[in-house]
């Protein structure tokens, strides 16, 4: 087993689904009289976490609680780190203070694997700036499977601010080794321009739909609905949306948003995801997100059964 | 048993006297060695805080660990929420993550009854805007029947900015279901108008009190005290202060301000309450917060009995 | 033992080596497979923090959840103190709520004493302003012990802001009743007056080095290495660095930093401490911080091991 998860590269495909085979019996624990497993007891979970983000903490501090373990939450705010301390300094102190496991938001990309290098312990990447969230990509791929019942061969629709996801990115690298077939769809402006370069070259056929072994990138939702397995909108960042190479939000949600008539486009089986939270109205209409097809719920849950998999399996349960 | 506690007016009078009942068999625990019970253990109780209030939540969080809860604490600042999350869908994610119970806090007059409409688990009111706080109600008659041994019959005053206050609100409900008759007093600008004209309307002496079958309204403090078995005093916010219907500071005190004076008008064995935290030298002077007569402390050990009790009963125990 | 920790001066020697020697033996629980001890089941600890330390509030929840203690953390901003509570109705608040123990980080010397005359159980202070961080001072003397062996006769040099610097305080307190001898370096104007002038009337030489029974005053590091068994660099805090008399920090690191150049002026065996967080290329190089001498991270861990040693002491066990 892997000692950290920084990356959805880290992850072979044996390693990917003893995951999400183990997030599966996990899941079982929550049917239980007694919710708790005592796997970890006695074992030190530290969420260190220099953005906020409420939802991703209390996922991982609920799968760290259901493995019995102790879990200190560490938030970079009016901290040390206001002081002016280092990154470095700061996983020094807290492996000095006993943390088994560091699970870590920060706004810097690759700050958890600058991390991984300082500590003993596991560190597990909880989103590191524009660039990877792999248990998101995990808690996605477990859903797909858990829904659709396979990943290999499957179409997924990736719809959005690609550039700056890092659920996209673990997305594409996660479900590439799993055998999923991405392709990615968005304003030309929020599409990578490696992805797009490379679908591009690959495209022998000049049409909208660019082919490369690994994505595809595509400019028109309408043209890729009927035949996408998964389509998964990504959360729409305000922040971004004053951003000079950001249509409009009306714009957006015309071209990129998935209303009811969309939806409709999808095959019978096809499931819409989001990682949440949602902004109703621009990426996603209520229609669809409270549709039988959405999973995010179902995500949500999910995400808890494959943190407290992926804690397990870093942690080694009693037995490493 | 219900389900759900977001009102005074939720709870007959079997009901409350049943949690009555079970906090003080929850009290007990707190003079045992072990101060703990396995009673939840495996359940996890989500507080979910929309407004500051430390006091609320560490009671309710010391409640939840000594039934050996998994507490989740979830400030609502700086998280999704300040990204425009909607209360649905935060409430579907937390209940997504296996919350078991939800303590909610919010600004919003009606917002936990809004959440229990969303939730298979127990929402609990922790206090919603100016509308209601039922278990400071149910902690408050806790006291009373502690120290005077009953609630039926009881004189109970309520002092001061009764129109924005929520521990009113939930007090005058319970305390009705329960049998004891509620004196209402405060500037006329700061008793509801629907309490004060029907409390007129029942009234034929044409005096300065008026009654109703549940509750009186009047506006003077003294004419009161002698016949009051419980004087409750209101907490004044100072963010009220500077409406244009609030007394002046110095005007309020010397009005509806409880003090030493006033204090040995009551009757020898009456009690003198406040939902903390207190201004002292405003609504109530230090001589009478710690006297013998003020239960100020003693409310807030009761509200931990009282709470484990709500939780104990609202999750069923390990038998749910 | 003790009932409360609130200076080194509580401490006689006895005292202070039965706290070491319980760490020792709790040091060892960090190396079994379950890092746990159920001696504080069902206690309730408070952090109760009016100023932001993350790494002393994580160092004593971390002890304390070994020991199987319930943790509740009071944050008093955004709390009813900022509602006007006084700190005696939040301590009769937090006592009236079952807390055990009580942690204190406060901005104001003293407040953790006057805490100490309100609630029944322990006060721990965590740092009161500029005064004293016993628990701090602790386990400096535990790590000078576990590298060096002993305590009595050893010379200690603490360098630095020792004017402002409440881990000095505690230290010269703790280590001169432990029997080392303790040398102030630091600017003139950074030296309390009282020790200074303490030090030059028991001085006969007319020196630069002023010796007492206590301690020594010292304005030249230089001077006092090659003596030095333990060199104790302090924390610069850079909201002083503004005010008038302190020197600039250029000149501060030429003076009074511990460069690699300086570190080998120590004998071969001497350690360099800090408390942390570090400003590294001010009162540290990262040379120093990172060699074999430097018992940074260290510290970080016998912090743990003291306060689990200082919290099980307090509470008494099980047996309490």
């Amino acid at each position: 087993m892997i000692r950290h998860l920084l990356s959805g590269a880290d992850l072979d495909a044996a390693t990917a689904t003893r995951i999400l085979d183990t997030a599966a019996e996990m899941a079982t624990v929550a049917g239980r009289e007694v919710k708790k497993l005592p796997a970890l007891r006695g074992r030190t979970v530290v969420n260190l976490f220099y953005e906020d983000s409420t939802r991703t903490r209390i996922s991982f501090e609920a799968a760290a609680k259901r493995l019995s373990a102790d879990v200190i939450n560490f938030s970079a705010k009016g901290s040390s780190v206001a002081k002016g301390e280092s990154l470095k300094d700061t996983a020094l102190t807290l492996q000095a203070m006993g943390a088994d496991a560091v699970v870590v938001r920060h706004p810097a990309s690759g700050a958890p694997h600058r991390l991984a290098e300082w500590v003993d312990g596991s560190v597990v990447n909880a989103g590191d700036g524009t660039h990877e969230h792999p248990t998101q990509a995990l808690l996605d791929a477990y859903t797909m499977r858990s829904r659709l019942g396979r990943l290999a061969g499957l179409s997924v629709t990736v719809v959005g601010d690609v550039l700056h996801s890092r659920v996209a990115r673990s997305n594409v690298l996660l479900l590439s080794t799993l055998g999923a077939k991405v392709t990615l769809v968005g304003p030309p402006t929020l599409i990578p321009v490696d992805w797009a370069t490379r679908a591009a070259a690959a495209n022998t056929s000049g049409g909208g739909a660019a082919q490369s072994p690994d994505i595809t990138v595509c400019y028109d939702l309408d043209a890729v609905l009927p035949t996408s397995d998964v389509v998964m909108m990504l959360r729409v960042q305000r922040e971004r949306m004053t951003d000079s190479y950001f249509p409009s939000a009306r714009e957006y949600a015309r071209r990129y948003g998935l209303d009811g008539q969309r939806m409709r486009r999808l095959p019978e089986h096809a499931i819409v995801m989001h990682p949440g939270p949602m902004n109703r109205g621009m990426e996603i209409t209520p229609e669809v997100a409270d549709s039988a097809r959405s999973t995010i719920v179902e995500q949500v849950t999910n995400g808890v059964s494959v943190r407290m998999a992926v804690l397990y399996l870093l942690l080694g349960g009693n037995n490493a």
